[in-house]
């Protein structure tokens, strides 16, 4: 059984202080516990009563006259160890601690938590929270939690899961999706996650028959690994999880720093282990429930496509570019097909979106025929229908009911969905159906971009192939030469480069380098070798090479006489290519990731930078690159040849099996630039920065 | 009395074509004028029959008893024309054509909208449509038009106006406000517009003063001038315009182009125009509405800043987030506001947001010290009040309702905002007193954000400065040195650069134009002049010069054997600086516009380019830089020196009058690149492209 089940369904539960006084959160737990349908046991725990809310009432767990599947802990801070003592005791061993007063204080709280810790782990105790709002399973009828919600609203009973770490947070998503008829399997929040996190609670949703689609919110993650295991095993059980994380913005990040203490992370490489592990990233509620109502209903697109057929003309126009900003393709449909159709309906204007016009309105029947049409007419994920105010209208709908019913019959594998303003009946009629629906039409088409996306990173998700650590280098810092020596040997291609001290030594090297060469200045007083004419390209020949040497110490020399002149460095003249940054960081919670993008200012000016875990395959760095936009640069551009991406995929994927060998030692390389060309590519800088420590992640 | 007034609240109306089968459009229109509050006198017109739907029916308008205000015509496309010069005939001048069967069908229905259009000019009558869904005015009970929401909703009155083409896309804005009771005061579809148009049912909404806040959507757009008066006239009058115009994507756009006939144009031109002219543009009707109920009910906020107070921290993070992704700063509390805050309310964290804890739900009555202090913490636009489900709570709600009476009365010129799970009651009595409540956090943030940058762009609107035409150039074609020289005379500056035939020549052009210089092949067979080493920087006098000249010539002989050679070209030697693009385009619909961005890749990699209309002011030029995120490298890039920005507004100054001068002749302008240094910015290429025709926009 997933340790988890006990906090879910127990058969019966101990509410330990529970109090007769439902304005205080042990009053309140017991009445939701007592009023909102559960059929187990329920044993009331307080000091000082024989009876609580009509309950018969204990003094102490080790009282009860039974060992109960779990406890709810409601008591003051300093009163929970007790607790946990006498739970232990007993013989139970599933505990929520809904008492704040822990880390989330402060201070002496701070000591509290990491003892509460400690003894749960002494003691074999499975624990949420402290600091957390409970659990909930609504088809179960299981509210063991003190929301204010409760008060007023039950979460009616579904396929979505919940697993959030804020209470608040987790009890807005159950609300909101309850207003708008979604239904909750289970919902939980682990608050100061001292022992069960919100990646175990997805481990459990996964496992979880009732749950169909997972909702989950972090503001911090402390257990990478473990958030990485459970994303790919919903994916790999096709469990849709559409999570957030707050915090992605700098504001953002200080202020969950403050409220939780958990580590922020670079918020780009959040998404990038999210999405590396088949879950959708989301930065809303509404759009985080969208998708999950979509995806409770409906099968996910199987391709990121859409045809959109429309009584409106500009509503049409309007889910159109809604979908190509979604990354949804709005393919045209084949000219047979748009025969079939206008033999129906001779207004019908576009290709896709398909405008009906209003004219349909008279001459419902057709929109069978224009449907299934459609779906033969081009390779659609999804087919969306506007059907203006069609919804609201019991005398016209039924006209149209067969039609998508038919639809959704002979394309049991593609999303349908109408959008329209409605009545709860005709809802209803069609979600029993398979088919969502929605009122905004820009809504409509961001639920179903987000779960075709959904889709394919669940089909594309896959770990992290494992490493084994390599033999420490032993190194604590690293000059230019060093770094590039170091990334050399790990299968980064470095430009040869012969530091000359005479013009002899430079025409020797350069008869070795092979002609054109490029001669530079160097001098570890001249930082900017342009700004004196210290650098000479393409030099043709061993007399030139030997003129070079002069001109550039005479020039260095004019321009900066206090400098000490080390000779010049000689190299390759490289024509063309394309300046790109290359690297690795370790991330505190992630561990080693990869870095790709286009050099220069594109990096710092656009952010035009991706990250991918190490280390990579392939597959995975062709992905990389691809997630640039610097990409396009490299297939050739403006009519250019394609350059040497082979040559690049290969030294990402060198240099982060190097990352991920020695992420004991190396924080992070920055390979910039790394120039690729049409034949081959090379890091003309790098800089490697080992840990102060040395230690692993 | 504006030309609109009578057709939203005429005194009487005809209804030509009206049945006495509400299944039919002319029957469904009446059954409206009659049922839902219309207090005027309606005059039913039918060849057939003297009653319909119980009123005495006429056969035609001219054998009315009195001439009413307006009419509505809904006979079959061929028979509009006669109904029309019936309407003329009895002084009828406010005419909607709801019938279809125009240009919307092409073919035949083209030729008869151009009639329909000449004979409504030449008769004096103002005509809405054809093809379009009518006019309503909730306030006066008068609903114009035959919208299947009527069979189940009437929008209920407010002071929302909306103002679209199509009329399936306006039926749905008001069907939506309705459902979550945002009043509406007057909306219009305008259809086919071979007269009336959004900019001018724009201009109407902003004379009345019954609507607050206008809401406008556009499919195409032909009058950019109109458009842009409307705009001004309701940015100076404060009334916020909302508006969509769909074809956003190249997609969009062509399905547009097929549902409308209307000129796509730029996308990013008409975003220029609508900001220019004070408007805010959104992308959906959702967030449309979402701005038009902040602002139809509260002030829009001072300023683009914002505090956050939740009673979750999760969402206070959240909404943080959301703050800086759409443009709102969240400025941190002063160290003495939050010891205030401190001492009320002693576990409350952070500085903004401010998370309260849950454990506020215990002590609701600090929450007025708490906002009070708040406003005064920092410069703040807006607050915003996350409060779980307390809107849920008829208890507690009253607990903290005179808190945000006080803020509110306290801070008349700030926003106040709940964002709560809430029942109608909560809503109503906040929004009564000035309060706006959202449930979604995301949705506030995006609300108050628009609102604030749309108060913004209205303080910034203004029109753009009349340019008196220029003498005509005569010229239809310019190659790159009469492009120079054009832009030049124009107050561009440019490189000078000479192009010298022998060496002597070379090193006499190099003393004129002052040490060091760079010199280039000068060949037309030669396009890549760096790959046969065709390029050599930095030449400190005249024996390089000479020596330079010879060493060009003999590389590109080797090099290209066959290519003709003119010499070089000698031109100053530049260090350093930014490449920038700068250019001028004319726009079908709204003339000449302006153009900045970074140079290079990053112009089409990144579209990293701004545009503004011409002529620009020095202080629209640098309001357009800054449109650029390339401007970042103009104020001194990683610890450089500032560059000339004031050499680049001049220039762009000069530029745009250049181009609205001649934007008779000039189609387009591109420099690129333009170099922008420390001191001083030249123009290093130049195409100028003239319009065939010659005509003017």
């Amino acid at each position: 059984m997933h340790p988890l089940e006990k906090m879910f369904r127990p058969r019966s539960i101990a509410v330990v202080g529970a109090s007769g006084d439902p304005e205080k959160l042990g009053g309140r737990t017991l009445l939701h516990l007592k009023e909102l349908g559960y059929q187990g046991r329920i044993y009331p725990i307080n000091v000082s009563a024989t009876e609580v809310q009509g309950l018969p009432a204990w003094r102490s767990v080790a009282d009860l006259p039974e060992t109960p599947d779990s406890a709810l802990i409601l008591l003051p801070a300093a009163l929970v160890a007790k607790a946990i003592d006498d739970c232990a005791a007993k013989g139970v061993h599933h505990v929520q601690v809904l008492s704040s007063g822990f880390a989330e204080e402060g201070g002496e709280g701070v000591a509290l938590q990491a003892r509460l810790a400690e003894q749960a782990r002494a003691l074999g105790i499975r624990l949420t929270g402290p600091n957390c709002l409970g659990s909930i399973s609504p088809p179960d009828g299981f509210f063991g939690t003190f929301s204010s919600l409760l008060a007023t609203a039950k979460p009616p009973p579904g396929s979505v899961g919940v697993a959030t770490q804020s209470g608040a947070y987790g009890s807005h998503i159950y609300a909101v999706a309850g207003f708008r008829g979604i239904g909750i399997s289970r919902a939980i929040a682990t608050g100061n996650e001292v022992d069960i996190d919100v990646a175990e609670a997805i481990d459990y949703l996964v496992d979880d028959p009732g749950t169909r689609v997972i909702c989950a919110s972090l503001e911090g993650c402390s257990n990478g690994d473990g958030l990485r295991r459970a994303l790919l095993k919903a994916a790999a059980a096709r469990k849709p999880v559409i999570i957030m994380k707050v915090g992605s913005t700098e504001v953002g990040a200080a202020a969950a720093a403050t409220h939780t203490g958990s580590l922020a992370g670079e918020d780009r490489v959040i998404d990038t282990v999210f999405h590396e592990c088949g879950a959708l990233r989301v930065s809303s509620i509404e759009e985080m429930l969208d998708v999950a109502y979509l995806c409770s209903i409906a099968p996910l697109p199987p391709m990121e496509s859409a045809g959109v057929l429309s009584v409106s003309g500009g509503i049409g126009v309007l889910m159109a570019d809604a979908c190509v900003e979604a990354g949804l393709a709005v393919p045209p449909m084949s000219a047979e097909v748009l025969a079939e159709i206008h033999a129906v309906q001779p207004m019908a204007a576009g290709c896709n979106p398909i405008d009906t016009t209003a004219q349909l309105a008279g001459r419902l029947h057709v929109i069978e025929t224009i449907s299934q049409a459609m779906m033969r007419g081009a390779d659609l994920g999804a087919a969306m229908f506007y059907l203006a105010h069609l919804g609201r209208d019991m005398q016209r709908f039924p006209k149209i009911e067969g039609a998508f019913l038919a639809l959704r019959r002979n394309q049991p594998d593609r999303t349908v969905v109408a959008v329209m303003t409605h009545v709860d009946e005709v809802r209803l009629r069609l979600e029993a159906e398979g088919i969502p629906v929605f009122e905004d039409p820009t809504r409509a088409v961001r639920a179903v971009a987000g779960a075709a996306r959904l889709r394919r990173l669940q089909q594309d998700a896959e770990a992290v192939p494992a490493i084994a650590p390599a033999a420490p280098l032993g190194l604590t810092i690293a000059n230019e030469a060093a770094a590039k020596a170091l990334i050399a040997r790990a299968g980064v291609p470095v430009l040869p480069e012969e530091a000359c001290a005479t013009a002899e030594a430079a025409v020797a090297a350069a008869d070795r380098l092979g002609y054109p060469v490029v001669m530079k200045i160097l001098s570890d007083d001249i930082a900017h070798k342009t700004e004196v004419g210290g650098v000479m390209l393409n030099i043709a020949d061993g007399d030139g090479v030997a003129a070079a040497f002069a001109a550039l110490m005479q020039r260095a020399r004019a321009a900066r006489p206090d400098a000490r002149l080390d000779g010049v460095l000689v190299a390759p003249m490289m024509h063309g290519g394309v300046e790109t940054i290359i690297g690795t960081l370790r991330d505190p919670v992630f561990g080693p990731m990869v870095m790709f993008g286009l050099g220069g200012v594109a990096v710092e000016l656009f952010r035009d930078v991706a990250f991918a875990s190490a280390p990579l395959t392939p597959k995975r760095a062709e992905a990389l690159i691809g997630a640039s936009r610097g990409a396009a640069l490299l297939k050739g551009w403006r009519g250019g040849p394609p350059l040497d991406q082979a040559a690049l995929v290969e030294t990402l994927c060198a240099l982060s099996r190097f990352a991920a060998a020695h992420a004991g030692e190396v924080a992070s390389v920055e390979v910039n630039p790394f120039l690729v060309r049409e034949k081959g590519a090379f890091a003309l800088d790098a800089l490697v920065v080992f840990s102060a420590a040395g230690g692993g992640h």
